[in-house]
């Protein structure tokens, strides 16, 4: 997608032929800055301190993490022992697990020697593959909008709800949830997205809010206790967000609080759609609530947001009391009965083993 | 309750008889500011602004804003223009049009001479009153609590989930929703508080968690968006929040996001209480959802958030990119079906018609 007249990834290639570049998304929305990452140590970091995030970047991500071990030491031991550091830097989005596991696959046969070539492929393919089927959950999901615009009156907005950050910049390109959201506005559909902020880390008020700006979609910040209000209200015509994992139940794991918004439409009526590339199906996982970790981050998350101060400098503050803790939870699971319908590449099924295999057989466990 | 070894309320004559002193919310829990208010204009503001906040206090100010504005002239017209004044500052809460009839009611039959000492009267009984509601609701409230405690196996501590602030800070003394908090701490239950930080305004985070610090009542404060997952595995054994209005059917209106803690109550089986003193019952209100008028307050509370830096110096940071608006409701209303009590003064009554005229028949009307 755009930043101003210039066409990004979220990740790609250098000039230089071997090291990877990224937006740091820790700097977003009030910074624009590209990270280098040249070693395996740099790419895990870039996961763990969520410079990238996403789950199918955190995969692209891992890919690359990969090739640049490989560069150092391209050994069946070292290819082991890099993989095992990638998948340890965040424990619930499954695409990293899925991309790692295809790297390996595609390496571990060949000769030492090949390996790097053959490492930067695969990359590549995870890449232009993410793209394209985040482009293509974007045609699947436009239908949707285009069906829930036809039922407004005339000059009546469409108004979507989305949680967190599912756009171009937690993929390679395009988004899962947003990829619809931008097909529909380039296509004219009047639309309004209400944007939930996303505490503690705020993916939504900084990442989905600065790129539906930075496309000129109308939307509105609220803060994620807002939703369930705006629902009853009649003020959301259509929820749509993205997946760190999905179970082969249906069951959907994402941003904390998405479970909170999946109720919040389930009492008032209201689609609740889930955009997803396939990798994000966890096929050996039966059933996702009580299943699926769930990570915890530091509390330091909750406890403390950045933001810009009246003069523009960047400042971290500090919003509790002496002798209070927090406790950060990053993910939940949403029960498959509150999910109207999962989005992927494919096209839209049925949140349930029957709705996934009937897409999905032949790549079904 | 105690702020060190002093015991405060929220709202007190000052030393001179006359003027009026608060602790500025607004301040907290980063500094502990006390502030005058001698006159109408600045009782007024303390609740237009927010210094003071929750529905009980709003109407203790509001009682002696109008003493204030009595003591400069205290004519029909001017008692009819400062009540209309302060109720204009804040529409939800309907304690502020409960304390503002009653001391019209008390003042409008005498002379004009004799309603200055009588207002001074009647708003120190709304706030003696409020105290004593409170604490009796603490005990209703404990009962609850220590059913609840009995429930959990040896050495499990309680859980508790609490949203906002309904303790003392919001009320004259003792708080609501944390008045059976208390009690049950004192008397030894092994308890622990989940507080909802509360966005925008950070209510649980600043205000409920500098209470509970006080009190050494351990707790922890999560984001709003943490509630479901904690319910869905566990984590949490009941529910308890205050309310801003609750309408003759058991409909709630309390702050934004109430409404989705209740849903995943619901959906996990596990109690949901409202806290609350008979003046924030609105009997001629049928029904809530839909009816009680909603406050939209500035977007800068969700864009903007207060904190203290590395350097202990209060800052506000701004938190979305340029061209990002916000929307900000300040409250949302929950359905009675998902309420499993009131905590009244006179003890616990189903969240319906039926149920608040069983305890307080003699006011219904």
């Amino acid at each position: 997608m755009k930043v101003g007249n210039r066409y990004y990834r979220s990740i790609w290639l250098s000039e230089d032929g071997w090291s990877v570049e990224i937006i740091d998304q820790t700097c977003l929305p009030h910074e624009f800055v590209i990270c280098r990452l040249d070693s395996l140590e740099k790419a895990a970091h870039a996961i763990s301190a969520m410079q990238v995030r996403g789950a199918p970047l955190i995969g692209a991500t891992a890919a690359y993490g990969l090739c640049l071990a490989l560069r150092e030491d391209s050994s069946d031991e070292a290819l082991d022992k890099a993989a095992a550091e990638l998948l340890a830097t965040r424990p619930t989005a499954v695409n990293l697990h899925w991309a790692l596991e295809r790297m390996k696959t595609a390496l571990l046969p060949l000769p030492a020697a090949e390996r790097v070539t053959k490492a930067y492929e695969v990359a590549a393919a995870i890449c232009d593959e993410d793209a394209a089927l985040n482009e293509a959950i974007g045609s699947h999901g436009l239908s949707l909008l285009q069906a829930a615009a036809a039922r407004k009156r005339p000059g009546e907005r469409l108004n979507i709800l989305t949680h967190c950050n599912a756009g171009w910049l937690a993929t390679v390109d395009w988004g899962t949830a947003l990829a619809p959201i931008y097909k529909a506005h380039d296509l004219g559909i009047d639309l309004h997205v209400w944007v939930d902020e996303t505490r503690p880390r705020n993916q939504g008020a900084s990442l989905t809010a600065w790129e539906l700006a930075g496309h000129s979609v109308p939307h509105s910040v609220i803060v994620d206790n807002a939703g369930g209000h705006l629902m009853q209200n009649g003020m959301v015509d259509l929820c749509i967000v993205g997946t760190d994992r999905t179970a082969a139940n249906g069951d959907v794991c994402n941003k904390i609080g998405t479970y909170l918004k999946a109720l919040a439409a389930h009492d008032n009526g209201i689609p609740f759609y889930i955009a997803l590339p396939s990798p994000t199906i966890d096929w050996g996982m039966e059933k996702g609530v009580g299943h699926v970790p769930i990570e915890e981050r530091a509390p330091e998350e909750v406890s403390h947001v950045r933001g810009l101060d009246r003069k523009g400098v960047l400042r971290e503050v500090s919003l509790l009391p002496d002798g209070s803790q927090a406790a950060n939870y990053a993910f939940d699971v949403t029960p498959a009965k509150y999910v109207t319908g999962l989005v992927t590449e494919l096209g839209v099924c049925e949140a349930s083993r029957n709705g996934l295999e009937g897409l999905f057989h032949s790549r079904a466990v």
